[in-house]
């Protein structure tokens, strides 16, 4: 019996703690819920390029993290003149593809695959703390050596760093994405860490109370991966998991890759 | 006559245009209204740093820019244990060093002096739009070029860019701090633009739009140079307008610098 929009995200929502949340941006962005589903592409964000390479695939569900809109609700009344906005509907029109937001039932699965996929990408899986997948405690190291090695593992050209490079760090917390300053700072006591890893900041918060701790003498060190560095490879954690409950569907994983470079 | 710190803002303020705000984040963070000033310290953000800094120097009230605690409303509760909040409020209460943010006004200035600082930086204030001064039409070059230009003149390590780097830029826009996704995308179309330059973005809107910009055909450039250099000039700028207004008191501009360093 063929599977429609619906019946996936019914699938998917099925398994997840709580479900459904009365208030998510977990919503169908594109597309109709009642409409058959043959093939499903699962990225991190839906792109033109990641819509153009879905239609490659045959898929018609792509199931994103992060909006397809440029904004966190994927309103559009703003964009009707826009474009680049026109274009990417004409694409997604013409071909008919589903988009479907999973963010906020993502994060709510436990453990939560970004950080999953995060420390397996970083090989620090086994340094978790037990019942506390946030932190992990590494043998003491100069932030100038845990910075490399991140760099190394993850294939990043540049991240951002606030803290003295030779302070020794062992206690390393991270959160991806965007949480906002209040959590990024309140979890360096909550979770006593040296140093926090995170996705992206705004740039009065965060990063300013690091370097001030460092000059009131409480160092601490703070490093900024990137908003699609710290979650994409929990998009691709949640495949097998996805394939499990949609057995019958091809499901294939789209990199998106960060769209922001260092020059 | 000794001034107060009241005196001081209200001589600032008497000549902002629509002043004064009802609704302002521009107010006291520490200190009391009337205490008397003998010197004062301006800045982009008062860091434990700037803070030390002005004592040094005598000063007894610092004009910040951006916020002193971490937020943009200047909250203390939720630091009220935190031991870095602690040690910058010491520092603060044992030098009673009143802080004024000088934010919304500034920006209410005409022309705003964080676009006349980082455009005079850039040594570019002749190629502004006559009155745009958000604008310079440059030569066509190419956005390597360009982006080397900008990180020579501001002395930067690293830029984070959107866009091919080998495209033409001619026309190109400067929205300093953050202003969010949706009025750095407007302005693409309201100012008919190829190329932005910001202070700093939320990774899911801005970056993703110009990148979707470029695959679908309608090639735009991004530079991101972050938010302390976007506006620190600008602090630098307004000295000479402060010294106008309040010609007996000594006033020196304390650089902050950037809390983020690529590695």
């Amino acid at each position: 019996m063929p599977k429609t929009v619906q019946d996936v995200i019914d699938t998917i929502i099925a398994d997840v703690p709580g479900a459904p949340f009365p208030d998510t941006i977990d919503t169908l962005k594109t597309g109709n819920a009642g409409q058959e589903v043959r093939a499903v592409a699962v990225t991190f964000m839906a792109t033109y390029e990641v819509i153009e390479h879905a239609i490659q695939l045959g898929a018609d569900l792509i199931i994103t993290h992060e909006p397809t809109f440029y904004g966190h609700t994927d309103e559009t009344a703003w964009l009707e003149h826009d474009s680049v906005y026109q274009a990417k509907r004409r694409l997604i029109d013409k071909h008919n593809i589903a988009i479907w937001r999973f963010h906020d039932y993502l994060h709510s699965l436990q453990p939560d695959p970004t950080i999953s996929g995060l420390l397996k990408a970083l090989d620090w899986t086994a340094y978790a703390l037990p019942g506390q997948p946030f932190v992990c405690e590494l043998s003491p190291r100069s932030l100038h050596d845990l910075v490399l090695e991140i760099k190394s593992k993850l294939d990043l050209q540049t991240v951002r760093v606030v803290g003295d490079l030779q302070m020794t760090c062992n206690r390393i917390g991270f959160l991806v994405g965007a949480t906002g300053g209040r959590m990024q700072i309140d979890v360096f006591n909550d979770w006593s860490l040296d140093t926090l890893v995170c996705g992206e900041i705004n740039e009065w918060e965060t990063n300013e109370y690091v370097r001030d701790a460092s000059s009131a003498g409480h160092p601490k060190a703070l490093i900024v991966i990137g908003h699609s560095v710290s979650e994409e490879d929990g998009m691709q954690e949640i495949l097998p998991w996805l394939q499990t409950r949609l057995p019958k569907l091809p499901i294939t994983f789209i990199p998106t890759g960060n769209s922001l470079h260092s020059v």
